[in-house]
């Protein structure tokens, strides 16, 4: 069955927005274990969206198109269809009922061109949009079903969930259950996880697929018709041969994965940064709850800051410079007990380092950083060595993404430092706090 | 002259990765006066391959086609415009010597995987590039001119700025100068936009285009061949419509716009953060520099921490609540001169608000949120309302915006305080410093 898809609209042809409903129709197809064949982009001419509603109809089983569903004047699917079609646009009194529903909820008095929006091509199928005005509508051309959608993400993605993907499935004639497993990795390359998992042997049914996104590295399980003991040893073979580098389970941050183990612990924790710059408090505070247990952060840029702020001594600027195991250890110290009016928090996590691209030394060149994590009485420390050649971002986000897996590490009670694979350690060390903040 | 773009890449195909190589070159083909018509994403098969190129090249002038031409299996680029115009692989001298420095360089002995690079269809003219492996090459078939480039992003842009959009107006034959004026805005929606500029007089060559990203609306004047005179009077005539809605000029960012006033200026900065909580630092020291001007930060996210860190008074939470003027201009006069070691800074910026879904009340729903910003001896504060069925990202984003705007306003000395179009001022205030830290 050969799957693909249209995307429509000057908008996205143009650049002027970049096509994220494409990529992630891609990546639900492949979760549901099926293959996109060929995805083509047109602007908003309706001789041109005619001419690819003929063309592609030619070639392709399904066609999913998105986008030109709206009121105005440039959006022009259903015309264009019904051109393709050799047949006129129909009032669909289903979708007008339901328009007229809409608005009234709303207060809104439909204007022509609402109702232009239930103007189908003759002998189109509804598709139903409970969250908008356009509704979805599939006719077949030639070998192909046309599935229509609308461009705005939330209601594409539910009438793509709740109606297209169980289309597809009863179109392949397909029983199989697919499930799909992701997990989390950070310090490992694709090839290095690609050579490692593809030597071992896998159930039949199961099928391995990668994504990256700087930091991390996402594996997907993906499961058709495989009974639940057999996926869970999958999972745990993968696991097993990954190891540290594997961070988290059906999470797309490990600033997820942080935030909900710490509202599940009810935990406190307070954040240190230099060269991450806010950006680890950051992720936190993007998901709501995070008052819970962020109690501060302070980023203390400058020399000054550190000393003034978290309480850095002297000495250990003169004798270590900021970027060493000591000063990240008592900014994690400081940071935790900053806050007079309340007790120390349980977790403190410290950032300090050169992002570069300038500022580096021989003996700590641009990419060398320290992170250290606070849990409870102990502070843990590490010095990692990154490329002077990689950018100020790459080693700012690999930086981030070390100091929330030593976090979450922490809070599971497991050792904080860990083994990755491109990641090198320079050095590393234990300090019980009394030591810090004596 | 119609001009298409060719994807090639099961991992672009199947969403693995977004696809920002196609929305970067729809934009640049804008700024250059051209206009996309068609792009076409295709896996890594063969057949797949070798059918895309014959089709297009009977529809199309000219088509970038973009990947496949990397030194892996996968990587088939040249093999399939080989086959599709009936024409061996033939080895290019030119590149194969190229290959060798760019390895003798790096001590790398070529393999066959590197030498594969070097192999064009016969009859194809090689494209250079300076920055890789990979060269580019360009071949005709049928009506069409196929230039072919790589995938990694540097490479691709490098070669697509100096050597394809040079190559399409050379066949397009234009004489005529492009050039494009960015003017980046907050506040004001594409609709309010556009009715205020489309109802001005243009000079002839000059087109506006709009382009979203959140917070931001960027409007491009796009002025081809027109005299400078009238480039400039157009620039004006398009600030005065929007006002204060125009943040910066040629820039993405309002960040990019402070950090490089900061540095110009010479000033420095500290920054107190509630529910932005630390996104302003970030974008920040997202810049190389930023420790020229940057102190510290605060993210005093709990209310013991805006009274313990940032000296903020019991009397004003008490009274006032976290969210007010009054606990703003404290937070932004407190983090100023938190640092004892060194002097107050020139500039500070604080925020606090309800960024949802919870913790609103009846007097300040969700959406509230104050900002305040020291500019010397005095800080400038203001209650905004947002809509509070708008997103948690979507309340820091704009919240984010704001601040910095007061902030690139209070650097250039000019009211801090401004007027955009959709956002809702509830009240705001002006204090002297002294009166703040007394």
């Amino acid at each position: 069955m050969k799957l693909e898809m249209i995307c429509t609209g000057e908008e996205v042809l143009a650049g002027q927005i970049v096509d994220t409903n494409a990529a992630w129709l891609g990546n639900q197809l492949m979760n549901h274990g099926f293959e996109m064949h060929r995805r083509t982009t047109v602007g908003d001419r309706l001789k041109d969206l005619v001419e690819v509603f003929q063309e592609r109809s030619l070639q392709a089983d399904i066609i999913l198109v998105n986008g030109g569903l709206g009121p105005t004047a440039d959006d022009l699917s259903a015309q264009a269809m019904a051109d393709a079609m050799g047949v006129p646009l129909v009032e669909n009194q289903q979708w007008l009922e339901q328009l007229s529903i809409w608005g009234a909820e709303r207060g809104i008095t439909l204007t022509a061109s609402n109702l232009k929006q239930a103007m189908l091509p003759e002998g189109a199928v509804l598709v139903d949009n409970p969250v908008g005005s356009a509704c979805g509508f599939r006719v077949k051309l030639n070998r192909a079903w046309l599935f229509f959608t609308p461009g705005v993400p939330h209601e594409y993605k539910k009438m793509v969930s709740e109606q297209f993907l169980p289309f597809v499935k009863a179109q392949a004639g397909l029983q199989s259950k697919v499930e799909v497993t992701k997990l989390l990795s950070i310090g490992i390359g694709e090839s290095t996880m690609a050579e490692r998992l593809e030597k071992l042997s896998w159930p039949a049914g199961i099928t391995l697929g990668y994504r990256a996104y700087m930091p991390y590295l996402e594996l997907k399980l993906i499961a058709r018709d495989v009974p639940q003991a057999q996926q869970v040893k999958a999972i745990d073979q993968a696991i097993a041969a990954l190891g540290d580098t594997v961070v988290a389970r059906n999470q797309n941050t490990l600033a997820a994965e942080v935030h909900q183990l710490l509202l599940n612990e009810e935990s406190t924790l307070a954040i240190a940064e230099s060269l991450t710059g806010g950006d680890i408090c950051n992720q936190l505070v993007a998901f709501a709850g995070s008052s819970h247990y962020l109690q501060q952060g302070v980023i203390s840029y400058c020399n000054e800051a550190k000393m003034s702020l978290l309480k850095v001594t002297e000495e250990c600027i003169e004798q270590e410079t900021e970027v060493s195991l000591l000063c990240a250890a008592q900014m994690a110290a400081g940071v935790a007990s900053v806050n007079t009016l309340i007790r120390t928090t349980d977790f403190a996590v410290a950032t300090t380092g050169i992002a570069g691209p300038s500022g580096g030394t021989e003996e700590k060149p641009v990419g060398t950083v320290v992170v250290a994590v606070k849990a409870h009485n102990q502070v843990y420390c590490q010095t990692i060595g990154l490329s002077s050649q990689r950018s100020r971002t790459y080693i700012r986000d690999i930086s981030v993404a070390i100091a929330l897996d030593m976090l979450r590490r922490a809070i599971i009670g497991i050792p904080p430092i860990a083994e990755y694979h491109y990641i090198t350690r320079i050095n590393s060390a234990v300090y019980p706090i009394s030591e810090l903040l004596a």
